[in-house]
């Protein structure tokens, strides 16, 4: 026997049939192993528990959470970390190389065009923009208030009419989405779970932020904001159409790469030497701009600090200086000393004003810019894993010659493949230009932003100064 | 035998008597000893060499300069290390209390009248007050190149005719007036010597700014202007006058404690416990006063530190993260993408632009604000040293009934002890009032400038970030 991969046929829980590598035997368990997983999962409610999620009390266990940051500002909030636990029996990582020789269900009605425009593939955008807006945090509770939670109400510009989440529900959306469209799209990461304080004001307000962020990129996406789950998470009328709509989404199989075979790019078959040479471009560029954005929260870290910490004490020192002085000016007796000395003082108060604006100012732009940056460097991550499986897929053509030779694939698999990367490769260039165009938006924003208030920094010291200088005798 | 001050008669170089502590018989060989103090240590321009002024080479013995501030920050030429040598082989505080029952000269034609203003005593001042401008360094050297020199331009507003002068005859203007008048009017400390890299350009600008602002403080009182030896040192007219002036000049026996006897109070005599209350409220001032401006030197020092170090080590680390993403983001291939990176590319050179001006603004305005509290931290130490001399004398008035009944000293003795603090204290109530009203303009003078630079500084930021701003896109 050769020490070849071998392709095998499997069957999926519908009985449908396909040719598998060997290798990803146990990936292809998903297809049959995947609706037995929930069962008995579903708690009274009909959703299962977090533990981590709820916590019995506002004070949490005494756990307290990781700052990457190793600093002590408040800015280490700013770290989202990975998300490591998940609740299927198989890895999440996209498999996209599965659907080049899969046996494709009839297609549906839900289809993804791809056209191809001036700037490349594009998907099909709606006319209007969905947007979507989260608010008003509150706190509820269940089980006679043995466990509480907050509840964040959502409201999309579609219908003005809101509905509520649990941040877990956020979760069970974020897992829906990427189980269904991971292969083809990059799916961003939720902002962080936190074991401790959850109800500090604070870090709800964070993690709101970081919802309305998340929802925002969401709605923004075209694949993502016409799918069926995602409006079902905006629009559910009541309870019951809420648990019927989870029920269907948990049960959609046409998830994985399957979301391939959804896609119908208006435009020509492109060679495999091209699809290949697509790929790698972006999958610099993304490494490049993960470093420069890496780079980018790095300085903007250490500068967080420096403005929240010894800056401010340092211009508090020079204000109380002043007044110091102004003090003991104060006790020379001499006539004439109260101009001066008031001045002096004033001065001096001014200075102190002055450590106020600089500590509070990080909040007003640098914050912004991190955000940006950090939601940035956790949708590179998502695309790392999406472009791998194009990698994989193209790996895979690579073999088909080869395998023909061997007799395990037919010519007529071998023109489906290359059929099939095409699309793959469609569907990357379309969402690379979606990626481009958001990048672009979101950087010319972040940046009017960061300088705008960086002017009014400047501004307002130069202004509280010169109120401060009017004080003094003109010589 | 009691263990108590003797006094005894003692007799100066002119042969003059007067009474003296036994204590201070050291002290008093000055009388007799100063004169030839000077024999043979003339050189054949008639100058003394001072080794430590003059070194033979520019780079120097390898000896660093000790930096108090412990940084390395150029900062250390503000550290002014106290001056420890002396030529005369006596202490050079002054003991004006030598001078309540001293036998004085007959009295002279150059009188030091005080007047009593609604502000309290003070000196007579001229109409027209006397400046100088020290401009112009220039090396010079001597005994056919073997030792160099850097010779200063002094042009007083009176005669606008330069004198050269080298940093030793600063010096010997300095000893010069502290002997004669630093009983009464506390003489600043020149600025530093140094031992190497005296002809450095840095080095050399910083000397010669201090010696103009120490001539400005010396030209500014009334006394120290109007007097011979200064203004031989700003108007003599050739090498002859000089070392004329010079010899006559070093020949004075109007010193020390003596200048009170040529200090003439318009007004009433107070009584003891006036006099020591007006010198403890000054000694209290001055003790104060000398905390604050460490206080803020401390500050400031530390402030110029951050602001030439790591503050603008940090905007340069922002400038190169934003054109960093920009050289990133122009990989995309993506259609107008230029725009975005033109603008980012900007705002990134804009920061390194501020990293420059962070880092040279200490020298626009820390700088001037440190060198007046330098200064000042300089006078407060040489009060220092004339409120301890008014003390003694205090002190030794107090004594003056049991010295009386001890048959030490009579009746009229104690009447002349009396008048003579009386004379002492309404000198330093105007020396007191002189420093307040130069304190008063110096530090509005400092203030502003210190403000107005600062919002020059804080406005340049603003509007080169303002263009930055103008080149991103309008969403």
């Amino acid at each position: 026997l050769e020490e070849e991969c071998r392709w095998v046929e499997a069957q999926n829980s519908k009985g449908e049939c396909g040719l598998v590598p060997e290798d990803y035997i146990q990936v292809s368990r998903f297809f049959v192993i995947r609706v037995c997983a929930y069962v008995g999962e579903e708690d009274d409610d009909g959703e299962w528990d977090e533990e981590w999620d709820d916590s019995r009390s506002t004070g949490g266990d005494g756990d307290t959470p990781v700052d990457e940051d190793g600093g002590a500002t408040g800015h280490n909030l700013h770290s989202h970390r990975k998300r490591t636990l998940s609740k299927f029996p198989f890895s999440k990582t996209p498999n996209p190389e599965l659907y080049l020789l899969a046996k494709l269900p009839p297609k549906g009605k839900d289809r993804l065009p791809i056209y191809v425009t001036d700037v490349g593939p594009v998907w099909l955008y709606p006319e209007s923009p969905l947007d979507c807006v989260v608010a008003d945090p509150k706190k509820g509770s269940k089980l006679y208030g043995l466990k509480s939670y907050i509840e964040y109400q959502v409201t999309p510009n579609t219908t003005s009419r809101p509905v509520n989440h649990r941040y877990k529900h956020f979760d069970w959306l974020y897992e829906r989405l990427l189980e269904k469209f991971g292969s083809a799209v990059p799916i961003p990461s939720l902002p962080d779970k936190q074991v401790t304080g959850r109800f500090e004001e604070e870090f709800i307000k964070m993690r709101m932020e970081r919802l309305q962020g998340w929802m925002c990129r969401m709605c923004r996406h075209p694949v993502i904001s016409r799918s069926e789950v995602f409006q079902l998470f905006l629009t559910y009328n009541d309870e019951k159409e809420w648990k019927t709509g989870k029920r269907k989404a948990e049960k959609d199989e046409c998830v994985g790469p399957l979301i391939f075979s959804t896609i119908d790019p208006e435009a020509p078959e492109l060679d495999s030497v091209e699809v290949e040479q697509r790929c790698e471009l972006f999958s610099k560029f993304t490494k490049s701009m993960d470093d420069g954005v890496k780079d980018l929260l790095n300085v903007g870290n250490i500068h967080w600090k420096r403005c929240t910490g010894p800056l401010p004490k340092e211009y508090q020192k020079i204000g109380k200086a002043f007044q110091n002085l102004s003090s003991v000016f104060n006790t020379s007796g001499y006539q004439g000393e109260t101009t001066l000395t008031d001045a002096l003082t004033a001065a001096g108060k001014t200075y102190e004003e002055i450590a106020q604006i600089v500590a509070e100012q990080p909040k007003k732009d640098l914050h912004f810019l991190m955000e940006t940056n950090q939601e940035y460097k956790g949708l590179l991550g998502s695309f790392h894993d999406t472009v791998a499986g194009h990698k994989a897929a193209i790996d895979k053509v690579k073999e088909a010659d080869k395998m023909m030779l061997a007799g395990k694939i037919t010519t007529q698999d071998k023109v489906t493949m290359g059929k099939r990367t095409s699309i793959m490769s469609y569907s990357l260039q379309a969402e690379m230009n979606h990626f481009h165009s958001n990048r672009i938006y979101d950087y010319n924003r972040v940046m009017q932003h960061y300088l705008e208030e960086q002017i009014r920094f400047y501004e307002t010291i130069a202004d509280k100064l010169k109120l401060a200088l009017s004080q003094f005798t003109t010589l």
